[in-house]
């Protein structure tokens, strides 16, 4: 059943032992909305905790460090930003068929809840979340416009994609009205990478090698390139992105050794090339501008398999 | 003199024939400003052009292309976003001492104008210029969203700075609805750069120094670096925002040799180093966060004498 704010209001203000899911690979939207939603319904005198199925990342210590996370049997179970169960995570899978209600902002959500609000042309599910404790009459504290405000920024690129409508910059003017740092949350979200990371670009960066008249390009980070940075596994992170931002360059691929040798390749394009097909050729999948797929067997070999694709597709040689 | 909206706009309305002065290295808000005052004038029935000392960067053709720019003998003029006539660049220096009106967001500006209005506490230029023609009564037509919203976005990051308040967020909302296409903006002037720039990219970053204790960090872009790459001189400006990125760095400086063999400094800082002090060190200005300032001989010595003041800002040595 899909409900409107005014009824997702009356059904949590009903519950006093509410239980709120955010999903797995948390992120700043799902981890802000619980957030937002523990802190508000706290404040008018109710039981509520989040739960979540991976740790959560240190970057998100400023959200979850004030936030009270009492120890209760739950009569009430909230998703916030899960289209589907299985997003869960492996954790918080026992809670597949028990979930009451779902706030989200995904096209794709498969309403797996008793009842769900789903607002889909929202850039995050902080704005529907924003809606619902103004139903509530609840204040929106620093505390609850930094959550929400983490979750608008994140989801939307901090404003800078087709997600993010007048609407979502008006929220965003409110919730630094009500006392959201915004430069300090994107600093934490955005601005803020380890000396290692900007080692590691510079080596990267220094191997590159374009394809197909530039534009294809090849990104390949070795163990030998972390060891020398001195950076993490997730510090490849933004190179897939990285690959796609040279101008004219309509595929991009990143391709990282795993800690176990083998390689794995993630594949960025601009319309009309579509990654999911190109992964596609060795097994992979994903969206129509962001996939992945594993080499199989000799990394160079299955670089030349995805290139060929990738060229056939653009209708140009591979050199 | 110093002057508010309203007075601005009847000195506007009362000439017919204004020239508006961009600053030297244009940028997304003296271009944006210029062009939405030449849009909006020109719909008003004046004769108005856009003047510039440099060659405007390619990638602001899209504002550009569609902007008329007659001959004409000017009776007014105007100089946008330009805190001093040092800005004005060679070719515009002959008019220093002649501008008529000047609108602006610095701090440091130096009033050498007739009559100036300042906002200082904007994100850009951009926002008083909206002001002023809404105060005109012009229509905000999609071009003239689009040219605001680029001088907004760009001067804050993209709406991440702390210079982008909840009025910066409520305007770029309204020029959202009126026509600016900010996704498409965004992608221009954040997510597509040339080949040459990440080459030169790989070469800076290869030669980055850090000082006191990994809270100063250097970048340094030599005109050897640029031929290797390919790059020019417009590709070196993501390497001012680049340089605070760092964990744990206060105070990023990026230097550039000019083509003349000088060197210019980008300043870039975090709460509570001050840019515009350290820039003051030689004789530059700017904004808490981002300052700027030129060499006084010898590079390497004038970068000594700013890494020396944010040392003893910071209250730790310089190595």
């Amino acid at each position: 059943m899909t409900i409107d704010v005014r009824e997702t209001a009356r059904l949590l203000q009903e519950h006093d032992r509410i239980l709120v899911l955010t999903h797995k690979s948390p992120d700043g939207d799902t981890l802000g909305c619980a957030c937002a939603l523990c802190r508000a319904l706290t404040a008018m005198g109710k039981t509520i905790r989040l739960e979540n199925s991976d740790p959560i990342p240190a970057k998100f210590d400023y959200l979850l460090k004030t936030l009270p996370q009492p120890d209760f049997e739950p009569d009430y179970i909230v998703a916030v930003d899960i289209a589907d169960t299985n997003l869960l995570g492996e954790k918080l899978s026992i809670y597949a068929d028990k979930v009451d209600l779902c706030i989200d902002h995904h096209q794709s959500n498969h309403f797996y809840a008793k009842a769900t609000l789903l607002e889909a042309t929202a850039g995050a599910a902080a704005i529907p979340v924003y809606r619902v404790l103004n139903e509530l009459g609840a204040e929106i504290t620093p505390e609850i416009a930094t959550d929400l405000y983490t979750g608008l920024s994140t989801d939307t690129g901090c404003f800078r994609y087709s997600n993010s409508d007048a609407e979502a910059y008006r929220i965003g003017a409110d919730l630094i009205d009500a006392g959201a740092d915004s430069a300090d949350i994107n600093v934490r979200m955005f601005e803020t990478k380890p000396l290692a990371y900007f080692k590691l670009v510079s080596l990267v960066l220094a191997n590159m090698r374009m394809f197909c008249d530039d534009h294809v390009c090849v990104f390949k980070i070795t163990r030998d390139m972390l060891d020398e940075a001195g950076a993490k596994d997730e510090d490849c992170e933004p190179f897939a992105a990285l690959s796609r931002q040279i101008e004219g360059v309509k595929c991009g691929i990143s391709m990282r050794e795993k800690a176990d040798g083998n390689y794995k390749f993630s594949l960025r394009t601009h319309a009309p090339l579509d990654a999911s097909k190109i992964a596609a050729t060795l097994g992979g999948g994903g969206h129509q501008r962001a996939a992945g797929c594993d080499a199989k067997g000799d990394e160079e070999e299955s670089l030349q398999l995805l290139i060929k694709t990738a060229a056939d597709m653009l209708g140009c040689g591979i050199e």
